[in-house]
């Protein structure tokens, strides 16, 4: 039995594993895949404090290095369930059955669908949710970004390296991504930016022919030819493993102490974009992964 | 009149400043010195999570170099007090009086004294807060590290390259020291670890000349000839230029929101060592930085 599993291995899930492995706890990361939103960011990251620029791929490279610097294991397998049983926890993977005196839950956050009709057939022939995997596929044609916050306005950025033109459909009367995306956006003649959009249908037989949205002033229906449409509407916590242990605010994030993120069960932790820590930023992510560890070693001390 | 100025310029604030920047805020940071805690550390660097092994000094010039990047300002000035009239925040530095609407606490915290006799009338003739400034003038001698946590072991771990022995001195009957940090000084000859010392005395007309301690256990008085003694026993908050604007728990620790990093006072935030968040470590720090950046951003906006 292991003194701790961490599942998931974004920021969050790789700070607190150095951290455990400082500590000299013999912990194990199950993740199915590594570096988190990190891998779908669509542009360098600048502002990660003491990397002033750097690409995301090299960010994670840069991460997983220092985890096996502390030789922690890593087991690429999905986690579906967690249970506590007397005082220690069980974890059901795709694989096998782990056993770990505690656990800190790192799995981060998932796109979130739009729900429109056309969405869920479309996906991977012309519905995306990571740019950075699927974008350059679609060079030199018309594609749609849904979603005017950072994540659709970077999207779009990184897009217009390789597309024709790029429409940003934003619900709302403003957008809402930080004003230095804005200004960048601003820059780029091939990217439009169309607020008060409401999308209503993405068309095609086997591939994203159109998209549908209704613009919300005048009610009028508008359809635009696109090859592509990625999803950039914000994320939702990935609890589906996680049952009762833990309790939820109405974001379905898991409800955390921000000293050391415990949870409601003894022996659970949860850091990162899953739990209720307001701001979701990398640097963020990482020190509540360092919170976490440090309580998990503070709670098998006092066991 | 500035949108934010940032006090201190260690982790917390140097966070801070690119997070405030990256938000197009007219930022100014004011601070004594660069690199808070850091600049006083005795060992490389190992748990900012993505640089896996680095000296201080090159972590405090990546830090400013990505504060340059976003043409942060900093002042070298110590900041003396700060008011708040109407709804901005004025701020008396030694050299000058500036304003702004917004204020980040960041001075991170101060060596606590061992308070015994000798002790102030000989600092800076053997008696020394800063390894890293003053160790390795004390090579080939012998020399006390007051303090058995972390920090008094890598301290010792730092001297043992200079200087002929160390002794460590703890007061409690078990040195606090992480093991890894424990078992890297059991490899040392050159260092010595006694616990239950209560130490009473630093003796010496012009310099040290020798350190007294108790032995708690048989209550027999011990002196130690060394030339230096180095104190590692803990931090207090640097808050003196604080006022009643924020509420202090028992450690004079600033209680802050741990979301947004806000006082009691709307408009004066506080992040890092300063505040009452649990942990003490460069990456939490920071990610409190990024929150108090952000705290402030919406503060502005609201406002």
């Amino acid at each position: 039995m292991r003194d701790l599993i961490i599942i998931g291995a974004g920021p969050a899930g790789i700070s607190a594993g150095i951290y455990a492995a400082w500590q000299q706890l013999d912990t194990l990361i199950v993740s199915k895949e590594i570096g988190g939103q990190i891998a779908t960011k669509a542009v360098p990251i600048e502002n990660y404090p003491g990397l002033k620029e750097i690409p995301s791929t090299d960010l994670i490279g840069r991460l997983q290095q220092h985890l096996e610097k502390f030789d922690v294991e890593i087991k690429m397998e999905e986690v579906n369930e967690i249970n506590k049983q007397d005082s220690h926890f069980i974890i059901q993977t795709d694989k096998e059955e782990l056993e770990a005196k505690s656990v800190i839950i790192a799995t981060g956050a998932d796109p979130r669908p739009l729900e429109v009709p056309g969405e869920k057939k479309l996906i991977g022939q012309g519905v995306s949710y990571c740019a950075v995997c699927d974008g350059p596929v679609y060079k030199g044609e018309e594609v749609v970004v849904a979603g005017g916050g950072n994540a659709g306005f970077e999207t779009a950025l990184f897009l217009s390296k390789y597309v024709k033109h790029v429409t940003i459909l934003e619900f709302l009367p403003e957008v809402k991504a930080d004003k230095i995306n804005q200004q960048r956006i601003e820059r780029k003649d091939s990217v439009e930016v169309i607020t008060n959009a409401e999308l209503k249908e993405i068309k095609g037989e086997e591939f994203v022919e159109s998209v549908v949205y209704e613009d919300r002033e005048s009610e009028e229906e508008k359809e635009l030819e696109v090859k592509a449409i990625f999803i950039e509407i914000g994320r939702q916590p990935a609890t589906a493993f996680v049952n009762d242990l833990v309790e939820f605010n109405e974001e379905d994030e898991i409800i955390v102490d921000r000293d050391n993120g415990a949870t409601k069960t003894e022996g659970l932790f949860a850091a990162g974009d899953v739990t209720n820590v307001k701001f979701k930023q990398i640097v963020i992510a990482a020190g509540q992964g360092a919170k976490a560890a440090l309580g998990v070693h503070q709670y098998l001390q006092n066991e």
